[in-house]
């Protein structure tokens, strides 16, 4: 995402710093009570700037909440890239890191990219689209890894890392909102260690297995 | 659901139309524009009732919304009843079903009872709660599918019927919601096929794999 919105003039360092406070909080409001419970001025008084300032770089609510879908999947997908999901290893890892954090936080809130696009679905249907194309950046960067997964040979040839990404994406997104709904990280784990047998299924390296 | 609230009279048949007819168009106006854009009155006047007929048989709006869960819960479940999950061809059916829909109806609303959680688990505890139970119910019923399947030995012993439910489960919601926010069934049917494959691969008869 660009730190200044199309047409605007580029942003100084100070005026990067007050934006970015401003879609933080935002960002916070909104994952813990939606975007519909969030009004700006809450936000005013969170980041702890005027109505001018904030309209200085927002021109309305949903050009804030844009930022902030912008915002979470950034987040979002930069964790996810902190592992390595071209192995089983890698993919281990993250399943573990995901189904340990969802623990830590009592499932709360779910995915702060896949709520807004629940809420957000129907009734924006600009908000909609970013939080579409986000997702499918999200897929490209899981896909990334299990493209190299089957570059290196790890994979059978008969696999399809596309598939296989969505299918992991969806496993993921369904775990955190079970997980949320039901305070209990075991719906998350059953879908991702679900996608890595079979991944592990799929794997070419024979006894490597998930059980093994 | 019992059609009675807890210490309310039984209702007579024309008492339990005009309940059904009020949930039925809560349920539809909730949908299609979330729980908090939907007012008591719009539901009153599409149910074409007075003020004091709804509030005869709800007490509150958090009351008619509980009942939209317990009814869209139960129609979810019911749908997926009318499949036979003890097989893989049962499975693919239901699978067909479910993404053939999504496709029909371009995603929209995603999931009926998951959309629910997702708007109402952060802000309404008793409502989470409900809906928590719900996937309880969901989960369970998959699972007898699945645990019928393994007594027959159509899966292979180690097969956790229990994990596998829910690991369904979740790529189910997950694929509904992505299919929602994408306007795509793609992810729907990623998921599901992944987790047919796992399945397929767990199924003691050789041959079966999804492939052939």
């Amino acid at each position: 995402m660009s730190s200044t919105s199309p047409g605007r003039p580029r942003l100084t360092r100070r005026g990067a710093e007050t934006r970015a406070r401003i879609v933080d909080t935002a960002a916070e409001l909104i994952f813990r009570q939606g975007v519909a419970s969030t009004t700006i001025e809450e936000v005013r008084d969170g980041a702890r700037v005027s109505n001018s300032q904030l309209y200085h770089y927002f021109d309305d609510k949903p050009a804030l909440v844009r930022a902030v879908i912008e915002r979470q999947a950034e987040r979002a997908i930069g964790t996810q890239e902190r592992f390595d999901l071209s192995s089983l290893d890698g993919l281990r890892e993250w399943r573990d890191f995901v189904v340990d954090h969802n623990r830590d936080t009592g499932g709360l809130g779910g995915c702060p990219v896949g709520s807004l696009g629940s809420e957000l679905a129907e009734a924006e249907p600009e908000a909609r689209a970013v939080v579409a194309a986000a997702f499918k950046r999200w897929e490209a960067s899981i896909m990334a890894g299990l493209l190299r997964m089957h570059a290196l040979g790890r994979l059978v040839p008969e696999a399809d890392p596309r598939q296989l990404s969505l299918a992991l994406l969806a496993a993921l997104e369904g775990g955190l909102l079970l997980a949320q709904i039901q305070r209990d990280p075991e719906p998350l784990a059953a879908g991702l260690d679900a996608m890595l047998t079979l991944i592990a299924t799929l794997s070419s390296t024979p006894g490597t297995s998930l059980d093994n």
